[in-house]
This record gives structure tokens, sequence and C-alpha cells, in this order.
């Protein structure tokens, strides 16, 4: 589990970098398909990844703060780095045997979801935001991330 | 491991169906971003899942068939069939031990590959592509599959 995680990551990372060498005009703009601009794709996936852990971790109902309050890289930036600082401990404790542990999604579902199922949703959910950043990328013309998680040393050690 | 190959494998299997109700000119029709159209997207998806799989299972040096003799939506989910009934035994019977084991890739990277980091490249892979296909489905006017995996009855029973 917690090795998707590390992957995640550290591309997003290099998404992160990537956007430095990007006007932030370019980085605002509305973009076909998606969740809109590359930027907001990026503060999507930082907050999903947060609300998400901290339900498990026994804080449900975070909201999704206003975009606005976050539309330049620096602040998302700043905003993922904080997330992580708060997730990261959560992850890295992650043992077998909280799979199946359930949590409870009022008016969602009544069986509620298991804690590996929101995990693995949380890891997809990003990969596959970050695969439409990808052919937007190309749209500008510029190389993407490469998606590879072979490779990145993420098993060395 | 297993729950997140299921999750591609549905997941897939709706791309096939939302193909099936878009002009096959569309599907091959080469697009900006990724790695061409929506059909060798697909094919893409399944050749590289077989042929790490293939290379774990003992069966390295696997290459990837002429496009061409794929191309057509009936073809590729053909394809696609045959070799799921080859490699799905190989995932339902993963097992945590098989994570450390090494394949040696020559000409790659001398100390070769854990199993593990194999099993969740080819993950991240599909969902990567799958991301691509997403935006595509929008510049097609058409709602693309969702990709959540919570609610997807997988982890049910």
């Amino acid at each position: 589990m917690r090795k998707l995680f590390e992957y995640n990551w550290q591309v997003r990372e290099e998404w992160f970098d990537w956007c430095e060498t990007v006007p932030e005009e370019e980085l605002l703009k509305e973009r076909t398909g998606g969740i809109g601009s590359i930027l907001y794709t990026l503060f999507h996936i930082v907050e999903t990844e947060y609300s998400w852990l901290q339900a498990l971790e026994g804080n449900p109902g975070v909201e999704e703060p206003p975009f606005e309050e976050y539309s330049s890289l620096e602040k998302v930036r700043r905003l993922s780095s904080e997330f992580h600082r708060q997730v990261e401990p959560f992850v890295r404790e992650w043992t077998a045997d909280m799979e199946s542990h359930r949590l409870s999604v009022p008016d969602e579902e009544e069986a509620g979801f298991a804690y590996g199922e929101v995990m693995r949703h949380v890891i997809a959910h990003e990969i596959h935001h970050i695969g439409q950043l990808s052919i937007w990328s190309r749209e500008l013309e510029r190389k993407p991330i490469s998606a590879n998680l072979i490779g990145r040393g993420l098993y060395v050690g």
C-alpha cells in the first residue's frame, strides 16, 4: 500500500516542479475534460487524499477549502506539503489488519467502506488525474512527467 | 494487489463497452498526447500487462504484436479477453512472499526489479492511460467511464 502512495507523492512533486516552468495563466486555464485546470487538478488530488485519510483517522466531514484561496502554484504546493505531513504517518503505519476496518459514510452506503477500499480509491484517484495532466502537457507542447513506477528507486534499500 | 487488478479489469471492460458506442474512425484517430489513438491505448494496456506478467511467470521477452493486426475494437477486445485468461491465475494466486522475488531484466538494470515493483508498475500504467482516455472522451463530447474505485462492488462479500 505504502509504495503506491510513495509513487504518487514522488510523481506529484515532479509535476509541481514541471509547473514551475509553465506560465501561471496556463496552469489556471480551463481545459477540456478532467475537472478543469492543471492547478485545480493538483489541488483536488491533494485535498481528496487529505479528506479521505482524515476520515480514516476518525475525522470525517473535512470540506474542500475554496480553490479561490489557493489559486497559485505556491499556495497549492504549500497546501500539499502541509497535508502531506499530516497524512504521511497514517500511511507509514498502515498494517494489513487495517484492511477490513469499516468507515461509516452517512447518506452514502449503508455498509460503509473497508479501509482498504478507501486507500486504493485514493491511490487510483491520483494516478487517474495525473494521466489527465499528461495529455494537457502535450497540448502545451511540453514533455509530461514519466508515469513509470519502475526505475524510480522506490524499491532500493 | 488483487483488488487493484480487479479494478483495472472492470474499468477496462466498461471502456470497451463505451467504445462500442463510438465510431471506429474516432477510436483509431491520432490524438494529442498519450500514445496515439484510443484503441491503440487500450491495446497497449492489454499488451503491457500481459508481457510483464509473462516475464514474472518465467517467460521474458514477449514482444508487442503489430498493432496493424489488431486495429479494430473487436480484435483488441478479443485480445484482452485472451490475455486476461492467461494472466488472471497469476494475479489470483499472488501472495505477499512473492513481493521480493527478483526479475532480471537484461540491459535494463543490473539489480533487476522486485516482483512487487513490477506488479505495481502494471497497475499504475493502466490507471494512468485510462486517465488519458477520460480527456479524449470529453473531446468527443461523451461522458467518460467513472474512475471511482469505491462503489464498484469490489469489496462486497
